[in-house]
C-alpha cells in the first residue's frame, strides 16, 4: 500500500473508532440500557455521529483522498488500494453533501424514535410513535433531496444500503418474483394440506432454547471468543471490530423456532463480519459489502441450510435431547414439514420462505409512497393493513403485529427492506454455486458438517470486505447478474415436494 | 446562569458526551466484551480520550472560561456558577499541561493492562502483568513530573482522586488511625474468642444471592429504571448520566457475604450518583465530589448500615427465606458476629472493618515507593508480602491473592487507594451527624426503613455535585475537618462490645 493511502487511512482511524464506539452505545441501548438512560444516550450518540462526520468530511480527508487517488491510478479495479480509494470517494462525495447538524439531528431523532417505538409496540399505540416516524421520514426526505436522484427520491435512500442499485431495478426483480410466488402460494393454500405443528406450541424452556442456539452457533463456526449472544426485542447483529461481532435473539417458550432461526439468521450475518480479512481492520473496507450481500448470508444459513431436511436429520436428535417431552415421537418428516409450514401470517421475521418476500413487497411500496409524499404518516396503519390484505389476504389484528412490528423505521432506516429480498435472491445464486463446487455439501449437513459452506463463502464473498457492490461481486465470482429465477426454482421445487403440488 | 458560562457549558457538552461514551466502552469491556474485542477496544478508548482531551484543553475552552470567570466574579464561593468556573479552572489548568498524545497512550496502556491483569490474576502469573504495570507506572510518573509537586510526586497523582489533599496530610491521618487500630486488632486477636461462621460457608445458590442483592438494592432506594446490576470480576459502579448508574457484583456460592456487601457497597456509590441534581447534567459538576466522599457513601452503607445489628434484625428473616437450609437455627446474634468477624486475611474487599484500613496502609506505602522510584516493579510481589506480614501478620499464598487482587493498577490508577480510608473516616463523621439529626435512624433500619438516611445524604452531600472538595464540604455541612477520631470511636465501641474486650 502506498504512502498517501496509508496517510489517508491513518487520518480516518479516529472516524472509524467513533463509528464503532457509537455501535457499542447502540448495542447497549437495545440490549442493556435502563429506560432512564435514553435522553442522555441520544445526546451521546449525536455527539459521536457529528464528530465522526466532521472528521470524515473534513477538507483534510479530501486532500489526502485526492493524493491517494493519484497514487492508485495505475492499479487494477479490484486491487485493495484502488478499491479503498474508490469506496472512500463514493462515501466522501455523498457524506460531504450532508450538513453535520443534520447528522446530529438524525442521530438524536433515531435514539428518541427507538425509545418511542419500543413503548408504542408494547402498548400497541401507534399515535405514540407517529410524530417520531414523521420526524425520521422528514429527515430522510431531506437527505434524499440533498443527495439528489434521477428517477425517484427512494433511489437516494436505497443507495445507502445497496449502493448503485436503482428502485426501478428492484421493482423489476420484484415483479418477476411476484409472478412466480403468488401462484405458488395460491396453489399451496388451495391444496389445503394440513400440517401438524401442535408440538411446536408446547412448552420449550427458554434456558434450554438458549443453550441449543449456542450449540448451533458454535457448530456453524461462530467463535464465542470473538462474540457473544444476548436477548433483544428485535434481533440484530452488530460488530465493534472484526474480532467482536455480537448477535441477539429472542425467546418465546411456545415458539422455539423464533430463537432457533433467529440465532441462525443473525449467526449468518456474524460469520460474514468475522470472515472479513483483518487487513481491512479500522478502514472503510472493513465489513460486509452491502446489505443485500449481508442478507444473502443470513438468509442462506437460516433457510437453505437451517430449514433443510439434511440439517434436521442431524439436529432433531440433539433437539429432542434438549426437549424430550414436546418432541416425543415426532418424526424427522413431521418436524421438517412443521418448520416449513406455509401460511400467510402477520410477522415478517417469522414468515416462511414463500410468504416472506410478500412482506417485503408491502414495505417496499409503502416506503416509496411515504418518501414520494403520496402516503401520510398518519395513514400508515390503514395503508399497511390494506397491503397485507392485498398480498397475504389477511388483516393484522392490531398495529403491534402490523406496522409497529419492525425496528427499521424507528432507527430511521428507510430503504433497507428491499435488501432482504435482494439477499434472498443472491442467497440462491451463491448457494447453487457452492453446491456445485463442494461435493456432498448437503450430505455434510446431515452429519453436522457446516464448515465447508463457511469456507466457500469466506473465499468467494467475505474475502472482499466492502470492496465491491453486490453486482460487481456477483459478476466477479459467479459471472451472473442478480436474478429472481434461481430462488424461484429453489422455492418452487422445495414446496412442490412438501405440499405434493 | 450567565450567558458566558452558558456558552462554556455548551462548548463542553461534546467533551462530556465523549467521556460518557468512554465509560460505556469501559463498562462493556469489564462486563461483556469477548476476549477478541480487546485490541480494537483499546484503540477506540484511546481515540475517545484523545478527542475529549483535545476539546477540553482547546484554546476555545480557555477563552470561554476567562469570559465566564469575569462574569461570575461577584458571586458567592458556593454558588453554582462560581463553583462551575472554579472547578473547570482547576481541571483546565491541570489537563492543559498534559499532552494529548500522552492521554491516548495512557488510555491504550490501561486497556491492555486490564486485559493482561485479568489473565495474570486468573493464572496467578505476575510476570505477565509486570511489563504493563511498568508502563502504567512510567506514565503516572511522567504525569506527576509534568504537573509538578511541592513535597512528593505522589501528591500530583493523589490530586486526581482527592483534589487539594497532600500525601503528608494523609500520612498524618493514617498514623493516628494506625495508633488506634493496631492495638484494637491485637486485643481482638489476643482475646481469641471463637466466632462460628461455618454456616456462611455452606451452599448459597447464586441465583438466589442475585435476587437477594436486588431486593436490598431496591430497599436502599436504588432505582432499576435508572440502573442495572451485572457481574464483573472486580465489582465497580459507573454512570453514563445521572439517570443511568450501573453497579456490578460477584457471586460465590460459598461466600454469600461477598455479593451482599459488594452490592451494598456499590449501591452506596450508585445512590450518590443518582442523587446528583439534574441541573448539573452534562457538565463538570455532574458526579460525586471526590473519591473520598464517594467512598464515604459506599462504606457507610456497607458497614454502618449493612453490618449493623439493626439491619440484620430486619434482613435475617428475609435471607432465611431465600436460604432456609444453611440458616436453619442461626440466631440474629450468631449472624451478626459472623459477618463482623475480625480476622487478618488476604483480600481487601472482603476485609472486616478493623483490618480493612491496614490493607490500605500497605498499598499507600507501596505506591509512594513505586512513584518515588524506591521500589522496582519486579519487586512488587515480595514487597507486598512483606507489608502484609508487617501489618496483618500473614503472607499471601500467591500473587493472585496478593498484589494481583485489585484492579486499580491495571486501570493505571495510582493514588486512588488512600481515598478508601479517607472515605472510611468521613463516613463516620457524616453518619454521626445524620444519627444526631434523624431521630430513630437505626431503629428504622430494624424495620426496613433506609430512606431517611438517603434523604439526609442527598440534602447534605449529593446536592452539591462536584462543587466542593472533601474538606470544603465537611466544613460547610459539619463544621469539621477530616478526622480519624470519630471512626476510631465507632470501631472501638463496636468491636469492644462484640469481642467483650
Amino acid at each position: 500500500m502506498g504512502e498517501k493511502l496509508e496517510q489517508l487511512k491513518q487520518h480516518l482511524y479516529r472516524h472509524y473508532d467513533l463509528h464503532m464506539a457509537g455501535a457499542v452505545l447502540d448495542w447497549d441501548q437495545e440490549v442493556n440500557m435502563p429506560p432512564g438512560g435514553a435522553a442522555a444516550r441520544a445526546e451521546q450518540l449525536a455527539t459521536l455521529s457529528a464528530l465522526a462526520h466532521n472528521i470524515f468530511t473534513s477538507a483534510e480527508t479530501g486532500r489526502l483522498l485526492e493524493a491517494a487517488e493519484v497514487e492508485v491510478a495505475g492499479l487494477g479495479y479490484g486491487s485493495d488500494a484502488a478499491s479503498h480509494a474508490r469506496v472512500l470517494r463514493r462515501e466522501y462525495d455523498k457524506q460531504t453533501k450532508i450538513p453535520t447538524e443534520l447528522i446530529a439531528e438524525f442521530s438524536r431523532a433515531r435514539s428518541r424514535g427507538f425509545a418511542a417505538w419500543r413503548q408504542a409496540r408494547e402498548e400497541d399505540n401507534y399515535p405514540l410513535f407517529q410524530p417520531h416516524l414523521q420526524k425520521l421520514l422528514d429527515i430522510n426526505r431531506q437527505i434524499a433531496d440533498i443527495l439528489g436522484y434521477e428517477e425517484h427520491p427512494y433511489d437516494a435512500l436505497l443507495d445507502f444500503y445497496e449502493p448503485q442499485v436503482k428502485t426501478s431495478e428492484v421493482a423489476k426483480l420484484f415483479t418477476e418474483l411476484k409472478a412466480g410466488l403468488v401462484p405458488l402460494l395460491q396453489a399451496i393454500v388451495e391444496r389445503g394440506q394440513p400440517v401438524d405443528e401442535g408440538f411446536l406450541q408446547m412448552e420449550y424452556p427458554v434456558e434450554r432454547q438458549w443453550e441449543l442456539t449456542e450449540v448451533i452457533l458454535r457448530e456453524m463456526g461462530y467463535d464465542f471468543n470473538r462474540g457473544r449472544q444476548d436477548q433483544a426485542p428485535h434481533p440484530f447483529t452488530t460488530n465493534f471490530s472484526s474480532s467482536d461481532v455480537r448477535v441477539t435473539t429472542r425467546l418465546n417458550p411456545h415458539r422455539p423456532q423464533a430463537a432457533i432461526f433467529g440465532s441462525i439468521h443473525e449467526g449468518g450475518h456474524a460469520l460474514y463480519e468475522l470472515g472479513i480479512p483483518a487487513k481491512f481492520d479500522r478502514t472503510v473496507l472493513a465489513g460486509g459489502a452491502t446489505l443485500g450481500l449481508h442478507e444473502s448470508q443470513s438468509r442462506m444459513w437460516e433457510n437453505m441450510m437451517g430449514r433443510s431436511r439434511a440439517f434436521w436429520h442431524y439436529y432433531l436428535p440433539i433437539m429432542r435431547a434438549f426437549f424430550p417431552q414436546p418432541l416425543l415421537g415426532v418424526s424427522e418428516e413431521q418436524f421438517y414439514r412443521a418448520i416449513n409450514k406455509v401460511q400467510p401470517d402477520f410477522i415478517r421475521v417469522e414468515a416462511d420462505e414463500v410468504t416472506y418476500n410478500l412482506h417485503i413487497f408491502a414495505r417496499f411500496e409503502l416506503e416509496q409512497a411515504l418518501v414520494a409524499g403520496e402516503l401520510q404518516v398518519k395513514d400508515v396503519p390503514a395503508a399497511w393493513n390494506a397491503k397485507y390484505e392485498e398480498y397475504l389476504g389477511i388483516t393484522p389484528p392490531n398495529d403491534a403485529q402490523g406496522c409497529l412490528q419492525d425496528i427499521h423505521w424507528a432507527h430511521g432506516t428507510i430503504g433497507y427492506f428491499p435488501t432482504y429480498t435482494l439477499g434472498t435472491l443472491i442467497s440462491a445464486q451463491l448457494f447453487n454455486r457452492a453446491k456445485a463446487e463442494i461435493p456432498g455439501l448437503e450430505e455434510g449437513f446431515a452429519e453436522g458438517s457446516f464448515l465447508p459452506l463457511l469456507e466457500w463463502m469466506r473465499a468467494h464473498v467475505h474475502v472482499h470486505g466492502r470492496k465491491f457492490t453486490a453486482a460487481e461481486l456477483l459478476e466477479r465470482e459467479l459471472g451472473e447478474k442478480i436474478s429472481a429465477q434461481p430462488f424461484l426454482d429453489y422455492v418452487t421445487a422445495k414446496y412442490t415436494e412438501i405440499y405434493e403440488l
